[in-house]
């Protein structure tokens, strides 16, 4: 199950930025499962990765070698996460780069190694290295679309977004990522790779992948479970000649948080099991790290993922959420929640113009806005979650298996 | 679904404490939903309460009274939690409180209200009071068991537990909880009420409670969502003439923690929707705070409940959720992880000795032991927790519809 369309949109080509897909039957026969991204000479590079303590082999290769020098590779397999495999997973996340080092003539240390998929089993490496060549041979600038699918894992649908803007000489952003369940990203999401065709140096680039991921991935959960493999890369490959500078900062951060924003949200619609897409809106805290706290455990409450799922108005598990989510001196006669705008407690307990039909007719679409008044302060904050369905116990109950 | 026997065990009376029940039409006909239980003069009372800020109305109503006086009766309603209630619900719980009064000829701050079920709806107050004289005449120190049907909701069956110690003039302990979904304890559980003939002051009984509760309701977790309700009081009646003074208490403190313990774990074995009954072990951690927050991470893990309900030795999902519980300066190389005392992960990868079938038999049972070795410190802790199952979806999204 998932909500929303499941068309990828146009997704431009990023002058400068190359994506092969090959199916190297390390997930399956005939599905594409490896991915080869080839960055042009001179780009900027910045990434983020997961804050889980048990991080993967190829987040701990990824870490060393951008301290060091500039990529210009990235490789990503799925079906295997090459996460809880100790000092084999190294080395076999170090043979893939060399291997892909060798085909393209370049240092290993610009090489920079993703995975995704089951965590604790050792990579098959051989079938990996055996489809390096032909991903390699695949690349091309318009690879979007086949690279949106090869990096996929339990998602039911590739993920991406493009946006073009400024008139003179137009600047690109396209990205596309994955993601479906053991989402609570903590700095990045699964896997995203973006890039653009703007000339953006790395202390900007940084700042903007920062902020940008801040409002975006950051901000989205389906089951609470910061994965070990969580990346996201964003690459200004200068093609365009377009500077960004401090002046020109804010609209391509702008334009970069519109992509970064349709990805994290495209994941949320393709949650596992999902059936509804879920906005939780905390407004009025006192500040953005209370009004966070409230929204997650809303986001996160199983009673209140369930009710969702049976289109139920079960306000009383939203009240209890925000009740324990541990806010200080919080004035329960102050707080109001309304599902889809229609006010359904006030001054803390039941609206006196809230009927049963409103409520039950307010939860009938697919997307549904939560939104609580705190009624304390200016800040705000806004997250995105899923349901938890029979669909998302069955997936999670069989996957391995 | 449950696991572990529904048999409700032996239920000693305890001398100056009386039980009855009655079905006042709350929740269903014919259901018994509405108990009363009447303190001898004289006795000593100490209780706790949820930490959730949007506490129900009778928890509001009960905290201020035992600030004033020692309670001689309780009276519990099941079928409706009057939470989110606001003013009227305030008056409600008066109102019971009230008509138990007049019933007893006692004052009304000596009677303290209990209400656990729905969320957000007004309290049937009519069918309540109505019901209320039946109760009264049906007080009865044989009272148990009856009492144990009469505060159920969701849960499929009844839990109690009882005791005696002491050679010369044995000592009673008898209890009875309920609770099943949205269980969380920060506190006290639920609902539980627990009765002892022995004598204690109530500066002894609140460290006895507070010091139970610790190890016992505040110990488990089914769904991470706090309750609204949770309520646990614990009664001296003093009948026995066995003075439970400092040397004596520790021993005393003993077996009140043996039925505390069997009590929240008989509201674990009846978790909405359980198939396993888990136990998460957290040793030579730095402290226990450390310990505790493994421990919760893992056992509020949905993709961790979902492999345990599927049987399904998925270690790389309680590696991960290790990874993102926020301790600080983990060695992901110490860690250690055993299934039902079989390795399955060391030095932070797959146990070398560990095979597949000796994991998914390790899976079989009822009941599992997850345990994590940090390898740092002399501190260990225990939470208890069920499994994730369609039928917990099934529930939660069927109830109240």
């Amino acid at each position: 199950m998932a909500t929303g369309t499941s068309e990828l949109p146009e997704l431009h080509p990023v002058l400068g930025f190359k994506l092969g897909t090959t199916s190297a039957g390390i997930k399956s026969a005939d599905r594409p499962d490896l991915v080869v991204m080839e960055i042009a000479e001179g780009s900027s590079v910045a990434a983020l990765f997961t804050k889980n303590a048990f991080c993967a082999a190829p987040v701990t290769v990824c870490k060393e070698r951008l301290a060091r020098c500039s990529p210009r590779y990235l490789v990503t397999n799925t079906g295997n996460a090459n996460a809880g495999t100790g000092e084999q997973g190294l080395l076999d996340a170090t043979q893939t780069c060399s291997a892909l080092a060798t085909l393209a003539g370049v240092e290993i240390d610009t090489i920079l190694p993703f995975s995704t998929g089951v965590i604790g089993e050792l990579l098959p490496i051989d079938k990996l290295l055996a489809g390096l060549p032909d991903a390699f041979d695949q690349l091309s600038e318009s690879g979007w679309a086949d690279a949106a699918q090869g990096i996929l894992t339990t998602d039911t649908r590739a993920k991406g977004s493009s946006t073009q803007f400024g008139t003179d000489k137009p600047v690109t952003i396209t990205g596309i990522a994955k993601g479906s369940g053991m989402i609570k990203p903590n700095m990045a999401t699964m896997l995203a790779y973006v890039a653009t065709d703007a000339v953006v140096n790395e202390e900007l680039l940084h700042r903007a992948l920062t902020l940008a991921t801040e409002k975006s991935f950051n901000r989205i959960t389906v089951d609470s479970d910061t994965s070990t493999n969580d990346s996201v890369v964003l690459v200004a490959t200068g093609a365009s000649g377009v500077i960004i500078d401090e002046e020109s900062f804010d609209s391509f951060l702008e334009n970069l948080c519109q992509v970064f924003t349709d990805l994290a949200q495209a994941i949320i619609r393709d949650a596992e099991g999902s059936s509804k897409f879920v906005t939780v809106v905390v407004d009025t805290a006192i500040n953005q790290s209370e009004a966070l706290k409230v929204a997650y455990t809303i986001a996160e409450s199983p009673l209140v993922k369930t009710a969702l799922s049976a289109s139920d108005p079960n306000w009383g598990r939203i009240l209890a959420a925000i009740g324990r989510s541990g806010i200080e001196d919080l004035d329960v006669n102050e707080v109001q929640i309304l599902l889809n705008s229609v006010l359904i407690a006030d001054h803390g307990a039941r609206a006196p113009s809230y009927s049963e039909e409103a409520g039950q007719a307010a939860m009938q679409p697919e997307d549904i806005e939560i939104r609580v008044c705190l009624n304390r302060g200016d800040a705000s904050e806004v997250v995105w979650t899923s349901d938890l369905t029979h669909e998302y116990v069955r997936i999670n109950a069989e996957y391995r298996t």
